[in-house]
């Protein structure tokens, strides 16, 4: 198995400090950069643009793309819906204690929102959300997330938040088998609802349900109406997780013209989508996302803080760096994984096991000549280590060759070939370890200095394999695959 | 924790078999329709689309999304990886034995190819190769995956493969760090290549490596060239994860008007956007989509097999269960992961625990009216169960009535709000299990049978729970949930 990549017996090299990533990209030839507005959505004039925050950074961006007037992929805010979606998760059932623990861990990482359960679900949610805001959080902002609904609002508004998220469902699915109303008492409810919560003095944003199985002309209208009366935000959610990126695009673009307040997006992830959705709302001009951490929501979830940060770390490095404290994402995710007991995903993104090994042959002679080939994150900028993995029939021998000069042995380029066929041969029957590698690579050192052994000589380098480390071939071929079979560059 | 969707307790009842989902979903207006072809590619022009089948379905898809012209979202084929790219994922030691186990099943599940690793990698390599070739595979054909080079192309076609999948880097990256050749001699080379492994009758692919980051009339020269003598297919890898679904789109669109081969698609995870990639790439005019089976590979991987599946359900899904045997999925993933030794992710797509498992109150009422309002997959399809989480804080009388009507009890819904009331006053201190749920729901039915209880009368239920369930209140709250706290509808 690969080492954790905060393992103790990790070993750095002078190789751990990158060149910058994204601004060493060559730029893309126009075709790839510019992105031509005004004809492929209904509502293609750009002139409403309006949300609060100025854009920052449009003119640049990753891969050198051309300025894009809608994008806001270097101007976006987090809604942590962790104590939120993420307590619909059918493992959760989050203490005062943990709650308060992510909570505190999330300001400290920097989200700008928080969204909490609604007050009205239970008695214990009311006093969980009264209390959280009651921490002094130092930067995030608290919501909580309720049903348009007078009752409800009433309640929230008590709590303490400093705004608050309402939904309704808009598609014709929810109309009928959910709350049963008609679009005439969701617009008059709405009004009431927002009217009422901007009294108080907080923010509001007015969502729709399952929006892109609704009517469009709906929800236009709906959005149009509530930014009118001045929501803060209008919110955009893929409940069942069925939109696709350019759907998400058209859509949020459209909106982007027909509203002057913030637009919201939250995307369920059951068609692997949630993540690229995100995306694509933001370079439609959307300006906030809601995450949780892993994930975690009803059914698979929807889309994770730490998969959105790999995201965006593309378009805008720097951008994500300033404003996120990236070294916590483990920290956090670990905290989340052990409240709901569930292990992080073997494939998690930027902290799963193996998000910065690398083992084919020509991939890790590249990662040793400049880590930018196969790497479009920096492991650096999260506390993570990169690994090249050498002891397996895939490898190649530029990474024996980094491993050798690790162990400060003197080989040339044809001696240290030589014992990576050797390296491969063993590799075949079974992977060997890094204990392993390294014994091959001394004994063929020794022999070489000694003047017992000549490159080619493969019998003479299995002789003396045989003499040095005669239990080689007695370990079981499974369990090889425990020790460590990396090295740290 | 949330039940196995097999498991043996499970009851289904009557609502087992749902309406058909995307059939019944509404037309999308025509802004989210159409796709106005032509105005934002290079190379707009429709006209070379020549992949060898003819695309079907093309005028209908999800959503009623109206005819586009270059889209092959119901049109496509499966290049699964798992014995190559997966082979390369940091916990891959693959025996023969556990090679022929995988490739069968996926032969039975239907993929269309599966590609193998090179014979040029070790001898153990080759002879897996040439052992698989002779399985005699039903419907699946075989590929290998080989460095352009006629040393490696002279290895492959002795193997007895179907297809030769030849890759070489194309960006300054990697044309600077990795193989040190230039433009003129990757052409000169891909052509010796392919006319070699073309005279031996069997299908080539030529890839790019890194196509993202290199310059697009490097590329299209490159493909346009091998388009032109008589290559199968031309690949676009994004190897480092780093694009997003509208620069694939953008690229393969453009790609789509400069060759008349097929398109096969690469994309690894990184940044999230290996499924989005997919699909954009398939509505572009890709024909191709590698995959491996729970999307092990380099680092965190490419597109999952099941994944995308996921995906393309919603675009056409008589088309997705035409071709594959879904039932299968989640044994072919459970064999790849006992393999490579790493648990299926909690979230992982269709086969997660909690892939189909509802929660939120709201969600429940309406999951039990039309499951279509929830979930745009039918589990069934994939031989999986539904579940309703019902013993939880956020919970809702709907749901604690399918329960009554499971253990058919005698309740009005006026008793049953007042049942769920006190379900959600418990759970609000733990989870409550199904055990303990029915055993209320029993209480609470003798209480109102024998005249004891009255709705409302909370204090006298409270005096029954405790004669009849004394031990209720001393068990650890966290122990609670690793019991069933679900109802399967």
């Amino acid at each position: 198995m690969c080492p954790p990549p905060d393992s103790d017996a990790a070993v750095t090299n002078g190789t751990e400090e990158m060149v910058p990533i994204v601004t060493d990209a060559p730029a893309l030839p126009p075709s790839l950069n510019e992105r031509t507005n005004g004809t492929n959505g209904v509502n293609g004039t750009n002139g409403t643009n309006g949300h609060s925050a100025p854009p920052s950074g449009k003119h640049k961006g990753a891969y050198g793309r051309a300025s894009d007037f809608l994008s806001n992929t270097s101007n976006w805010k987090i809604i942590e819906s962790t104590l939120r979606e993420g307590e619909q998760f059918a493992n959760a059932f989050f203490t005062l204690e943990t709650k308060i623990k992510i909570a505190r861990m999330l300001d400290e990482f920097g989200v700008e929102y928080i969204e909490l359960t609604s007050p009205a679900a239970s008695p214990e949610s009311r006093a969980h959300c009264e209390a959280i805001c009651k921490l002094g959080l130092k930067r995030t902002k608290i919501l909580t997330h309720i049903r348009c609904h007078m009752d409800d609002a009433r309640l929230a508004v008590e709590t303490g938040v400093d705004g608050v998220d309402v939904v309704i469902g808009t598609s014709s699915f929810l109309r009928e088998h959910s709350h049963g109303k008609d679009m005439t008492w969701i617009t008059k409810t709405a009004i009431e609802v927002i009217q009422f919560v901007k009294s108080k003095g907080i923010e509001i944003r007015f969502s729709s349900e399952d929006s892109f199985r609704s009517e469009l002309v709906d929800l236009l209208s709906i959005y149009r109406t509530v930014d009118k009366i001045g929501v803060n935000r209008v919110g955009v959610a893929d409940t069942v997780g069925c939109a696709d990126p350019r759907q998400v695009y058209d859509l949020v673009r459209t909106l982007r013209g027909v509203v002057s307040c913030d637009i919201e997006t939250h995307f369920h992830n059951d068609t692997g989508c949630a993540i690229a959705n995100a995306y694509a709302a933001l370079e439609a001009g959307a300006t906030h996302v809601d995450t949780s951490v892993l994930g975690i929501g009803e059914r698979n979830g929807i889309t994770p803080l730490g998969g959105l940060i790999a995201r965006m770390m593309v378009a805008d490095p720097e951008y994500v760096k300033s404003k996120y404290n990236l070294h916590m994402l483990r920290e956090i995710e670990n905290l989340v994984a052990e409240a709901v007991e569930i292990q992080v995903p073997f494939n998690n993104y930027i902290t799963g096991f193996c998000a910065f090994t690398h083992k084919a042959g020509i991939h890790a002679k590249a990662i040793l000549a400049n880590p930018s080939t196969y790497e479009i994150l920096n492991p650096a900028d999260f506390g993570m280590t990169r690994y090249v993995s050498i002891g397996h029939r895939l490898t190649g021998w530029n990474a024996v060759k980094s491993r050798v000069e690790q162990l400060n042995l003197q080989l040339t380029d044809d001696q240290i070939k030589d014992a990576t066929a050797k390296i491969k041969e063993l590799a075949d029957v079974r992977t060997q370890s890094m204990e392993d590698v390294d014994m091959i690579l001394r004994i063929y050192h020794t022999g070489i200095q000694s003047g017992d052994l000549q490159v080619g000589q493969s019998a003479v380098l299995d002789r003396l394999l045989e003499k040095h480390m005669p239990s080689r071939d007695s370990s079981p071929a499974r369990g090889a695959k425990k020790s460590r079979t990396d090295t740290t560059v």
